[in-house]
């Protein structure tokens, strides 16, 4: 039986590691590396700079290992994901068997950005694995994009005994603000979607590769600091050829 | 100038404490305990072992001070919270001038359950220390309730691009189901709050105790499993005196 551990190991920081995480790191027989995949190659970084500093054990072998790509275009977008995923766990499997043989008991391992938990489609493919060969996942939580957020702005994310609404930039664009609450955090917007919205009563704490060297973050009226974060946003992207941003906003009752 | 780290420590495993966490403990000249108030003795014991793990500078001082009581009654609810959070902050600010004197410039720490931006009052009671002395709140994050539960059932906390919704045992027993989501994070309910819903298509995954040596986990359809979460929480509570319990809940689309 496999253990497939997904370690989540923060936003950026490498301090946001855990003590868990580094037990979790340090347990394992085998430290999965992807080389493409759903994350820029320059987070990688992030995982080599860790494995470098807390990982101690010499019985752990760390093996990179090239992902699939997904297809650009051909069927639905759903069957696409899917086929993506599908072939994602046929190559985590390729990968464990070349590196452990017909071992029957192991402790298998990935370092996951941010927590497993939010908005990451891991526990999706260890799902798809499982259809594959005996796994059980153990999830290790790491500190999210929205963590980083809101310590970087130190302020808190809900009102006080209010609720709160996590979601992406593509269901901001497409459905507005999302009924019955004052707060929403907005992920995965590849285009400053807070521009779709009527500006009026709404605050917005912005933060581009929070936790990270380049953090950049903004903080005001969405009517006054919206175009800034648009540039800031465009500037942080040309330099770095990607951007990873975040936001909070809330609305005055 | 004084610096006040909020410093998360997470919700009950030791193991969930970050790097980041562990440098600002060492880096604090003074450390205050609490000793009563929103949080159960019990819970205080984490922050004793941390302590104990983890701080090694031998100028750190660790200071316990009690925290005043929240009235019973009188006023409204909003102003007795108001009141209670005004004197936390005046007890923050007795502790720390009684521990430094007048020294100009200090790092002062609190260590905060969970992270603190998360259903938590540090950030609004640094707040009202602000208007009495010169600070500069700082937060480290820390693995929130909702990572310790997701993590624990190794369960994605949102569905593929999907909007999620945090709230409390009060809003949903007052506003019922939110609008426009299909997962729901429940927090902070004192009395099962579930058992308002009509259950037809509702999945829950709960956990009390989430992490803690006594963590009980239930998951199972809302129609299903909602009495023996109910009976293993009152079981929790009076084995402890205390209970805490956190739960997610998806309706099928
Ligand atoms: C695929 S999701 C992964 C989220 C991750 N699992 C977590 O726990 O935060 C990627 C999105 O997370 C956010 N994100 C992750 N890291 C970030 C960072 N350092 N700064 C800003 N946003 C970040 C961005 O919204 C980005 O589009
Ligand atoms: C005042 S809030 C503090 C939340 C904390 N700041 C965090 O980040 O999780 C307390 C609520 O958090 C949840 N909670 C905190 N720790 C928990 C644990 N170990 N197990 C289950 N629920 C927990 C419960 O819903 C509880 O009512």
């Amino acid at each position: 039986m496999i253990d497939l551990n997904l370690i989540g190991i923060g936003t950026g920081d490498p301090d946001h590691v855990t003590q868990q995480a580094i037990a979790a790191m340090n347990a394992a027989d085998l430290i999965l590396i992807p080389l493409k995949g759903p994350e820029k190659t320059e987070l990688a970084e992030l995982r080599r700079c860790l494995l470098a500093q807390h990982l101690n054990n010499p019985t752990t072998r760390v093996v990179e290992f090239d992902l699939p790509e997904r297809d650009a275009d051909g069927a639905p977008y759903d069957q696409r994901v899917s086929d993506w995923h599908d072939a994602i766990a046929q190559a985590w499997k390729t990968a464990i068997t070349e590196a452990l043989g017909t071992e029957a008991d192991a402790n298998v391992a990935l370092l996951i950005w941010g927590d497993p938990m939010l908005y990451d489609s891991s526990l999706r493919i260890a799902e798809r694995l499982g259809h594959r060969m005996q796994i059980t996942p153990r999830v290790i939580p790491g500190i999210t994009a929205i963590q980083a957020l809101c310590a970087a702005h130190a302020i808190p994310l809900n009102g006080v005994g209010a609720p709160v609404t996590l979601t992406t930039g593509r269901q901001l664009r497409n459905h507005g603000w999302p009924d019955g609450v004052q707060t929403v955090v907005v992920m995965l917007d590849g285009d400053c979607a807070f521009r779709a919205l009527d500006p009026a009563g709404i605050e917005i704490w912005w933060g581009g590769c929070v936790a990270m060297p380049q953090e950049r973050l903004v903080a005001g009226t969405l009517a006054e600091v919206a175009e800034k974060i648009v540039t800031i946003r465009a500037a942080l992207r040309a330099e770095l050829g990607w951007v990873m941003d975040i936001y909070l906003m809330r609305r005055t009752a």
